[in-house]
């Protein structure tokens, strides 16, 4: 039996005697590697965070203790060792493990997390009402330094450090490569610091800090630093001058030194901030040489660590086709936030270096940017997931959309994007999109319509152009063009109008609709603002019946749009339904097991059509048709 | 003749002698005092950066060069100086002068600016674009302190420091306390590094740090201050380190040491800083003594400096009631973004210290931070204006709506805020918050209504919960409770949706509307996620007619959720009419200016109904009525 089969809780842990940790970590990457060889998964980051994360459960006792981790992907190694071990083999699946922590799933998780950046408000959060309340447990908010890049930790580091509330910061360093020196340096300063002097030294020093309030320590340290040498010993980071005790850099695979610098955190009388140094797909071969190809995995063979090359997608069509225009077009510059891979734009960034920007985690810095860029006569194209273009939401309203600025969304993962879950759904960008003055928003149905749309949201309109597309592949529907409006099947019992990839759902149900003796009218949507009414009102005219398909969420939707638009017209409507995720978070799923979940699936679609016009219990007939 | 009358253009600012500056300063101090008096505006700040002004208009062409004011409302002397003097008595009024700038006003005005923290990022964009088209401009950046506490400026200056880009940020700090000595020590490096070598020094120092990338700096100053005491005396700010050349502290109040420090930035070969500390109301003695009561004034005494005591609004009715609430549950505290006073938290503050969080311009970070606290059992209330609420789009989805928390959103200033103009209308938070699942969101119309909402919001409720109220006074409708839906008027031939404020012009409507014989069944909205649809519908199915009338965006708006769930219903419309503020920002003006403009008021709301009921061209009559 090994030693992770004995691990039913932290309690276990923290039993351990020294050789049989070591064998755990060992049991630990092995279980981490083997299954996301299956499942696909965050494989890189899991594994630089093994000693940290059982160094954590042996200091602190999570069932009470509140862990968050920031982004949240690296919190594998935390479920094996908090009673999910069994259950592990169903990460990412359908009512399986999540691949992010999930309140519901354990008490050990704290809180939902899955965008970077949130972890230090949200632990500031809980430390004050952990205060307020009169309780007595640790906060730990676990941070990458991708997320320190973040606005968002800025602001919560600023304010954490100025308040005096104990929680603690573990950096999850996994960038910074030490030189020898340097870190030699840093080590016996380490080692300075967990004296007991300094300790109650720093406690006296953050007192004395705590007096200037966030954001003043930009103007603490040019100050600062000018009184002299004795900050070169004592001060040691930009941290300490935010207010925090920092303590570290550690390194990040020793359990011991590990377990010595988070007790200390532990003790603090106020915020203290865990410096730890880790290596990223530390202990997996393949992972270490190539940590990016193994950060979000789709499965590989976990022997060779070979990653089955990936086919075409919205993604490196969008790629492929930004660099032809940019070939051509010297206006033309590409911005991602930290996802140059994922977002399809290595290419691009290779060829022309001096027009790609890549900002770091910073969503919101990125649209605000290239609406300066834009307003001075570059097209810049942002290509960015539509769940953290969220995070733009207000730079989009004001510096893009207020100003009518030529610049361009390239909304990826927009629709259904499946295993990642309630966090990672693109189920918002429609309403949003669609609700901000002055935005035009297409949607390809193909790969080729992509090409087109994206073409022409370059060269020929003006203004903030979104062009949305979803993960993965397009299905049979592989039609060109950039056409607002287009019928795609014609028929007169029921009216469909759908958008993006969901044509292939529309088209499948009516083929089934077809042998139930209904003939579906079919409009795609190839822009979604603004609506070209025409045909729409033409057809719902003739049929009276109205079914609108599309993956996003109810408020806001284009099937609200639409009833409005209609029903301005004065136009009869015998029968609306709305076909969408509903009012609601999405569940982590295949996206075909979700879109089934959501009633958006080829059967959904036909039976509620079936079941208005009365033919559902009468397959092949026609009498049941005119029921109303 | 004053010489201020005499400044056409910028250019007649550069040919006037040390005297005249001296001069044309106090006039502008006049001007700016005497306008805000009658108009009201931002006084304090624009007293603060005359000289600046003054002297970023002596170093730079700003037909060419592109200058950005962080918020923007410190932007009046600006204007004044280029060619808006004659027209600035309009200030802030319909059609007239922007209080923000505004490129569609002048050459001079190079983007929009009204939420805090963008204009790096903004000008970082032009600056690449600049550099990508082959041009040679220079783009300021002009920062205040409280926009260096947002994430967004954190995040600019990283990509910014990081690149080569030449471009100059101009920090206005006013917040700034320098003791003597170390005002001295200031002083004297600042006259050390306008030397020539000094200069030549950084343009090679920041060619070496820009081999680092955004975010790294942290790490940077880590180690780099461990070099040793060279760094006390060549590296003198935390900006040195994110790769800027650093200048200053200069005297703002100082044309020559700015213009000199401004000439060195103008000639930097990459991103530079001047740091000016400035005195906020600076030259008029009530602003400098009570600088935030003339920070956004409504209009006071130019003589006496006594600003009239505004009434009553919804703003200290919340804050008195939620002050009220949070004397018997502990469980509450309340969160501000630097807008203690604004939001009427100010009695909160000194009554409950411990449970009152400024968190500075950071609405991200106190979306996430109150996400926390509520999972650990505090009752968080966010008092926020609508506007800057959209900036934790995300954290609003992410860290509260997702896992249910039970935190309140104040929002105030929902709706039409008037004189600011497009950056701050509360327009789109009906649909953005309607739009997310999980969301309760009430919209009070009396005074009486946001008590009741509040207090359900906070001890009945559980999830999120929003609270929406609109700028200043109630109007005629006083009446209690918190009601999700109830009919205020009866009547048979049409129905009318409203909800808040709105009530007032419908019923308003509504009595005209009855002189012309048409009788409105008036449904008022206390809630309006979720919508309580029973009433709403026996009432059009009644009538045959719906009118929507609210004070929001066209996208997402609640007239377009109600058309969606009526057609569900097979609820047959033979009119609907959608009065909102359509798909567009809205200008400047009085809220009654806008929404006369909109169509919104009595008179538009009446005059549609009487037209599609056939009566406008026959007043009194009953013949028309049934014209379709």
């Amino acid at each position: 039996m090994s030693i992770l089969d004995q691990i039913n809780s932290p309690e276990d842990v923290k039993r351990l005697d020294d050789a049989d940790l070591e064998i755990l970590c060992r049991e630990l990457r092995e279980t981490v590697v083997n299954t996301t060889a299956r499942t696909g998964g965050h494989l890189s980051s899991n594994l630089g965070v093994v000693e940290l994360t059982v160094a954590i459960h042996r200091v602190f006792d999570t069932s009470r203790d509140r862990l968050l981790f920031d982004v949240g992907h690296q919190s594998y190694i935390h479920k094996l060792l908090t009673g999910r071990r069994e259950r592990f083999d169903t990460l990412r699946s359908f009512g399986g493990i999540s691949g992010f922590p999930k309140p519901s799933e354990s008490v050990h998780d704290a809180f939902v997390a899955g965008h970077a950046s949130s972890a230090v408000s949200t632990g500031l959060g809980m430390a004050r009402a952990r205060t307020l309340s009169g309780e007595d447990y640790s906060v730990i908010a676990v941070v990458g330094d991708g997320a320190l890049a973040g606005g968002l930790t800025y602001e919560g580091l600023c304010d954490a450090g100025a308040s005096p509330e104990p929680f603690i910061v573990v950096l999850n360093d996994n960038g910074m490569s030490i030189d020898k020196s340097v870190g030699g340096m840093a080590l016996y300063l380490s080692r300075l610091r967990l004296r007991h002097g300094y300790i109650a030294f720093k406690n006296a020093y953050r007192r004395f800090m705590n007096r200037f309030s966030g954001g003043r320590w930009l103007y603490n340290i040019f100050h600062r630093i000018k009184q002299g040498v004795k900050e070169a010993v004592f001060n040691c980071s930009v941290f300490e001058d935010m207010g925090f005790m920092y303590i570290g850099p550690v390194d990040g695979h020793d359990i011991k030194a590990l377990t010595a610098a988070l007790k200390i955190a532990r003790d603090a009388r106020g915020p203290a901030l865990v410096h730890v140094i880790t290596k990223k797909g530390k202990g997996y071969q393949y992972a270490e040489a190539n940590p990016d190809a193994f950060h979000g995995v789709r499965g590989f063979d976990p022997v060779t660590g070979v990653i089955p090359a990936s086919g075409e997608s919205f993604s490196t069509v969008f790629g492929d086709e930004i660099s032809a225009i940019a070939a051509t077009d010297r206006r033309v510059l590409a911005v991602t936030a930290a996802m140059p891979s994922g977002t399809g734009l290595s290419g691009f960034a290779a060829k022309y270096p001096d027009r790609f920007f890549d900002v770091g985690i910073c969503e919101g810095h990125a649209a605000s940017m290239i609406g300066g860029a834009a307003h001075r006569g570059c097209v810049p194209v942002f290509a960015v997931y539509s769940t953290f273009l969220q995070r733009s939401y207000d730079m989009l309203l004001q510096d893009i959309a207020l100003g009518r600025e030529h610049a361009v969304l390239a909304v990826d993962r927009a629709g259904l994007s499946g295993e990642d879950g309630e966090t990672h759904q693109g189920s918002m960008d429609v309403s949003y999109l669609t609700s901000m003055p002055n935005m035009t928003v297409w949607s390809p149905a193909s790969f080729s319509e992509l090409r087109h749309m994206l073409r022409q949201a370059v060269e020929t309109e003006t203004g903030p152009v979104a062009v949305r597309y979803p993960k993965g592949s397009e299905g049979e529907y592989t039609a060109g063009g950039a056409v607002p409006t287009l019928r795609v099947r014609e028929g007169g019992d029921f009216t469909v109008v759908t958008y993006g990839i969901s044509v292939n759902t529309a088209l499948k149900a009516a083929e089934d609709l077809k042998k139930r003796g209904i003939e579906v009218d079919i409009i795609k949507l190839g822009r979604i603002k603004p609506i070209d009414l025409g045909p729409i009102e033409e057809s719902v005219r003739r049929t009276g019946r109205l079914l609108v398909l599309e993956e996003t969420v109810k408020g806001g939707c284009i099937g609200q749009q639409l009833a409005a638009e209609l029903a301005g017209r004065s136009v009869p409507i015998k029968t609306l339904i709305l076909k969408n995720l509903g009012d609601r978070f999405i569940p982590q799923g295949t996206v075909d097991e979700l879109r089934r979940m959501c009633g958006i699936d080829a059967v959904g679609v036909a039976d509620a059509i079936a079941a208005d016009v009365g033919i559902l219990s009468n397959p092949g007939g026609e009498d049941g048709k005119d029921k109303t």
